[in-house]
């Protein structure tokens, strides 16, 4: 087999749109302080390991057959923990939805309500994947603006809502890259103008992004307290930060049952494997003791954002597990410093800043003094 | 919380053509004997569970980190197999791409080369979910037509394929529900004017969907052969029949490697997880053990389709691991005398016709003896 075409090669009708395009992702780079793409640095406990092997196990014993189309315990499982996390009531497994990765529920919601002659909207610097999103499903993209401080202007975002007509709104809380949390009055100002500013008059799907949500402060609610009242709204999740199972993708979302259905007519049959609805029972098993270590690194944040203040630099206040800071006029430069020295951050969200992940507090330790290094 | 929007609740905006569409799939009956989808009959063996336990193990202490988003590992094992099982060389990774099952490979594929404004092609009688992935990435979607005897035929497809200039065209092959093998040299030709059938000059993507090859009878070779010399094919597979792995998920495909360059860019990032890519190399490693079952299944479809023949019914030759016969006046009523027998076979396929699939000789005899009763 020749990997070269020959010259006179078929041409490949690639959409124009993607013709030039590289494949999104942060670069993996071989590094011993990985604090780069906000992982939970804690590798699952031996416990934790043993439960899911156990579990797979099982799952395995009937692979040969297809899996629960509906995965009904899953979702019972998760509309239990979500009760618990975020003190709500009401939530069965009719109002939760799962796929592979918070990124799949993403493209559900957009198969569903954008696509062609449609618009989704968000306001930047917000999450670098969400125009991806809208490309993949073939809808229009439109991002208007956060305030100096990365805070959304109610009114400048009702006024957006009205003028766009979106089909979506795309609204992460705490926002990524910034670590911004979004007030409940904001969200629900937003939910009440959205009844009606979608496509031909029905209402604006509002996605409230909540895939950090476990870090967020004290006396931060869920955008899950408004899920009663408002059947425009969904409130998306993932196992993978809170319950350091990146790898093991597993995005979530609750919204009412109605918009759930929306999603089952869209999704891929069988789209969640066995494995996976077995991974993530197993683990949703040990929510404590993984709540206990979210509580640590909450604790590791707010020390990491002290002491960048302390050393005179800007620190955004976030309610994730990451800290965008700066302002550097050659963010590059720090960025590179950092490398060299073993730690990866990400060089992303506005010019002049940086994000760092939470990481131990030994990656912690690793970090601040390349830094302390690095800018000398 | 409650379940019902209020009476002036807003509206949701689903997209017209999904308003009054159900979730797609087979029933999920709970009867003894289950002969409806394509299933391969034979659990994983213990050898098997116990190695893709203590794989999946392994996965779990890195699960708080993201999966290698580009699985080199598992693209270079599924060559190997590849190479090994249809007699080809010269595959390695960059030939191949995998996803959540062979319908998230189809779904890249439509949306690399498909989208709105462009056409996807098939033959029915053929897959039911062919026409979702169209409705899916909205891509337009036309139907030729197979032959009486389910065949294609050749020159009848290439014009088609000329008149419709679709951007992709799909094959199975074996066809599924009639378990058509498509003769190498159809194949080509249908290669040969797809060079220049598809959008704006440039080439129609000929997927030959292989889901059941591994099924096919002896001197029946794969299109695998045809790689080489053709950039606009891609072949595709799952470890879902043959490997008796439907519950993990896993479908894959062969190209070359600008064919799959493209389908980087749709993916989401991180699709297939650490977990899966852990279950499937675990799997590979047990290829002679499960192609044995395989060589059992195919002497068993033989058999139950000359018993079929030997009772006075039409059975479609096939290459498949299930059988379409008939043909009933009312297939419903035969259906359901089965299904009242505890053997649920599936309803599908041109009227008249209903399709088995091949399970062990001991799900043969209840289905072969539940049928000499309802047929009386």
């Amino acid at each position: 087999m020749t990997a070269t075409p020959l010259p006179d090669a078929p041409r490949l009708p690639i959409r124009p749109e993607l013709a030039h395009e590289e494949p999104y992702g942060a670069p993996q780079l071989d590094v011993p302080i990985l604090l780069n793409v906000n992982e939970n640095p804690y590798p699952p406990s031996e416990a934790v390991v043993a439960d899911v092997a156990a579990a797979v196990a099982v799952a395995t014993r009937g692979l040969n057959r297809y899996p629960d189309r509906e995965f009904r315990k899953l979702r019972t499982a998760l509309a239990t923990y979500l009760e618990r996390e975020s003190d709500v009531g009401g939530l069965d497994a009719d109002h939760l939805w799962a796929a592979n990765g918070s990124n799949e529920v993403m493209l559900h919601l957009l198969q569903a309500f954008g696509g062609p002659g449609r618009t989704a909207l968000s306001f930047a610097p917000t999450y670098s994947m969400y125009p991806e999103y809208a490309r993949d499903t073939n809808t229009a993209w439109v991002a208007g603006r956060r305030e100096e401080d990365f805070s959304l202007d109610p009114e400048a975002a009702a006024a957006l809502l009205r003028e766009v007509r979106p089909a979506v709104v795309l609204l992460p809380s705490p926002n990524n890259p910034t670590g911004t949390a979004l007030p409940l009055d904001t969200v629900q100002h937003l939910l009440d103008v959205a009844r009606t500013t979608g496509p031909d008059g029905a209402a604006t799907v509002v996605v409230i992004d909540e895939a950090y949500a476990e870090f967020r402060r004290a006396g931060v609610p869920s955008a899950l307290t408004l899920l009663g009242a408002n059947p425009h709204l969904a409130v998306s999740r993932t196992m993978s930060k809170a319950f350091g199972l990146a790898g093991a993708r597993l995005g979530y979302l609750a919204a009412a049952p109605a918009l759930v259905d929306a999603l089952r007519v869209v999704r891929l049959p069988y789209h969640l494997s066995a494995v996976t609805q077995a991974v993530a029972l197993a683990a949703l098993a040990h929510t404590d003791e993984l709540m206990a270590q979210v509580a640590s690194l909450r604790d590791e944040r707010d020390a990491l954002a002290t002491w960048l203040l302390e050393h005179g630099l800007d620190a955004v206040p976030s309610d994730a597990n990451f800290i965008l800071f700066g302002k550097f006029t050659d963010r590059h430069a720090v960025w590179q410093g950092l490398l060299d020295r073993g730690v990866l951050i990400r060089e992303t969200g506005p010019d002049g800043w940086l994000r760092v992940t939470v990481g131990t507090p030994q990656e912690t330790a690793a970090f601040t003094q390349a830094l302390v290094e690095v800018l000398g």
